[in-house]
């Protein structure tokens, strides 16, 4: 029980494709072996007729790479032979996307930065598909001419995964967004990758459904992009991970060909499932270009409750005690420590609702009955009260208020992004373990870095590690980096249930 | 909406296995394109050094192919020219498993054979390893050797998947059947391949969890056979598929190579979700040796409520009500027809536990208080009755009773066996669809058919369609075969979305 991963780390998904490459002759190249989580589809230099050939490449989480920008060795890889887009290139695309094929350097300035404006690609074309057709149509293009491309969705990660490290090509699901069909009985949603987290949410909230998953990004983050990063969000304690919940996906692959996986059943055992190989493997496999997604039914009630501990392992003790009187309709269980409140407090002016407490926890419950619901949830603060495992706690069941509670949780990212230059890990593991790394960096740290906060999924064993600093600090970052890493990788048991080959 | 799929139809795998050979260039042959559901891993030929060859071959369901027996062309594929089994390869086996090789014919027989007694091999080697080691030295040497294997876990499988086609080495999972860890906190237990639905489950009880998988065959069926099918079951409903809540798996490849895939993490991003492929891909690309599981707290309160109907919209109206009226704590929607309850009075003596309908129902609703649990229970079933929707119904909340309701569900298949010979079709339509395949079936066969049957999961859309005769009859196989595949296929939307490559 002492396995942990750090998904910013980037050497388990080398190994893995490594992997791949080795179980299933996969002719896809890893050009930079010891680069960097946000990977992304580039076009292949050849065109190998027989099979389909992706090359994966990837910038340093913080690596600034613009054409000016001095280059960092270590921070970013070097640019591949791939072509420089040329007049006819452009000719050629808005003869197929007339009105849709940008490059105007103003319009693409904010789809060459990340939305922490931490890297910054210089891209000089950006296109904007509606249809399957016309991104098979681009990356055929692509592939043929050797020019790089760079899928984005909403453009919210926060690993710099979604824009250009130089000149690629930005291919936007933004005009991708439709609802294809929606099944009333079974709750399937079938919609193009571009559709906006909140729209679908909406869209399903007035046929008495809900998205299953949930996350702070959701105004602007697109299906697509959750797919490929495989998000968990807010609710995956309660409906699962988007592994059971994606039926179906349609997919392109770096030469142009459509693969379509888009089943509409909620059980569908025949031949191997492909479409999972596309969830979370970042649009190196190929663009997501439609999912269809089992939902389920709107919740009758709804309650948050927003509560204050002493101690991570009262914050624990909380969990198992919810988990046991709440049981069906828990849907959230959330934890930020006192460092996220002061940050809430000093730069979004949000007040603590309670008093003040080392740990706070964010609980949701989604029932179908409100009197049971409130019932069952009035047990339970009773008891955490009377056991001493929470000190303070408040409660909301209008909407307003739960928009309220909800925002102390969801706007952490916000907060830190006011605080100064952030560095983000983003880290699973049992979670007894998940604090104490915060404890650690902080005493390792000392008065180097401004803040060192802890936030995330308890439910899923999720951490959130954020440390600020006033600037950019590369001697703050080689303290950060490898402990991080190292730390997480003494947590692993001495029999490495890691995924790897004995 | 109008897509669908047989499981026990071959051509998607077949084709699905071409799809995986053209995108990653797999060195795996399939010989046989047009057989059939029950895949199994044999050696390769030949031992390519550098990737993974797996070869993948078949017997046609109903195909009794022993060495005596006439061998259908249609029916039965050729033997392969794979190695026989030799004095020195029985001898080598001895070396490794001592005791644990066997080769007494007696004791072979039942492994030889399926449990409905509808497929035989000729196996002259049982072999029954403990650990992953002994599966990897096995698996080794036989692709050095170039010997066919079948992999069998409880043997419980209905399409003739577990047994040999002809003399292939049975691997048998059987002493694999430790418990390697549970944790409490997280519900997450990790075990070996071999250990028994049910025992498992009786594990997890006086633990307070529940295995999130359910079926008929529990008391023999192996956790590693149901991973490797994909297995749904009874409780899909509540608590999804085992692509959602499968946290890790442990596969020996026909090589012998070990892929430690054994994350017990509630959430890992990291790298490509590998273990997806063996998940329901029935031993063809490994023979998955150890699962780790996620598995949801035991609920406290239990009921099972028996239910008539009318008609087929009848019972679908009452699953669309019990979504909106039990909401969180429904965990099982089944049905059978009265066909099949006629069988089950005729042939196991089951009375029925209601006056006699169309359509049975069985609810099982799981939850954490049982008085708001029989209160929901309690207006769910005043609504029912007052709209007519349901004719009949009884309930049960205490144990004996409650597995009495269950087996009127669960001994479907028993009871069948007693009626004939079984041709047996597992087919996934949407929902408002899946009983019409059993009219159209009667209609079509009339009285050449002694009974077709439908039963199966509502809640997944998941229809057991079943037809017997006095005996084997080849005319009654040509008058459903191809007419089921057909009437399927026309279910298809014309924009067919199924997996295939536009």
């Amino acid at each position: 029980m002492t396995s942990g991963c750090v998904y910013s780390c980037c050497t388990s998904k080398a190994s893995m494709a490594g992997i791949l490459r080795r179980a299933f002759g996969l002719k896809q190249t890893l050009r930079f072996a010891k680069v960097s989580p946000p990977c992304r589809l580039l076009a292949p230099e050849n065109n190998s007729a027989a099979s389909c050939n992706l090359y994966v490449s990837g910038s340093g989480a913080r690596a600034l790479t613009t054409k000016k920008a001095e280059k960092s060795k270590s921070a970013a890889p070097e640019r591949l032979p791939f072509s420089r887009v040329t007049e006819e290139d452009v000719e050629y695309f808005r003869s197929i996307l007339p009105g849709r094929t940008i490059t105007d350097p103003d319009l693409l300035e904010s789809n060459n930065v990340d939305w922490l404006k931490s890297v910054k690609g210089s891209s000089e074309v950006l296109l904007r598909p509606q249809t399957t057709a016309e991104v098979s149509q681009i990356l055929r293009y692509c592939n043929s001419r050797n020019l790089a491309v760079n899928p984005q969705g909403g453009n919210t990660g926060l690993v710099g995964g979604s824009v250009p490290v130089y000149d690629e090509i930005i291919l936007s699901t933004s005009l991708m967004n439709n609802v294809l069909s929606f099944d009333g009985v079974s709750g399937i949603l079938t919609c193009q990758a571009g559709c906006v987290l909140e729209n679908l949410s909406l869209y399903l909230e007035e046929r008495d459904y809900i998205m299953p998953l949930d996350l702070g990004a959701k105004g602007s983050c697109h299906i697509g992009g959750n797919v490929a990063t495989n998000a968990g969000g807010l609710r995956l304690l309660r409906y699962g991970s988007l592994r059971g919940t994606v039926l179906g996906l349609e997919v392109v692959l770096a030469d142009g060909r459509v693969l379509d996986c888009l089943a509409t059943l909620r059980k569908d055992n025949t031949g191997y499932d492909l479409k999972q190989l596309f969830i979370g493997s970042e649009g190196t496999l190929g663009v997501i270009t439609a999912v269809s997604i089992l939902c389920p039914r709107k919740p009758v009630s709804v309650n948050v409750v927003f509560l204050g501990c002493e101690t991570f392992e009262q914050l624990l003790k909380t969990f198992q005690l919810c988990r046991g009187m709440l049981g069906e309709i828990l849907s959230a269980f959330e934890f930020l420590d006192s460092e996220c409140m002061r940050l809430l407090n000093t730069h979004l002016k949000l007040p603590n609702p309670i008093s003040d407490c080392p740990f706070y926890i964010v609980i949701e419950t989604a029932g179908s009955d409100p009197n049971h619901d409130s019932e069952k949830l009035h047990h339970f603060l009773e008891e955490a009260m009377n056991t001493c495992v929470v000190t303070d706690g408040t409660v909301a069941t209008e909407k307003s208020k739960i928009k309220a509670l909800w925002s102390m949780r969801e706007r952490v990212t916000e907060a830190l992004t006011h605080d100064g230059f952030t560095y983000k890990y983003d880290i699973s593991l049992p979670v007894e373990q998940i604090y104490q790394l915060v404890t650690d960096m902080r005493a390792h740290l000392g008065d180097r870095a401004r803040s060192v906060v802890g936030y995330g999924h308890v439910g899923d064993g999720n951490l959130h590690l954020n440390i600020t600093s006033p600037a950019k600090n590369p001697a703050l970052l080689a303290a950060i980096e490898p402990f991080v890493y190292e730390w997480t990788a003494t947590r692993r048991a001495a029999s490495a249930r890691s995924t790897a080959w004995a």
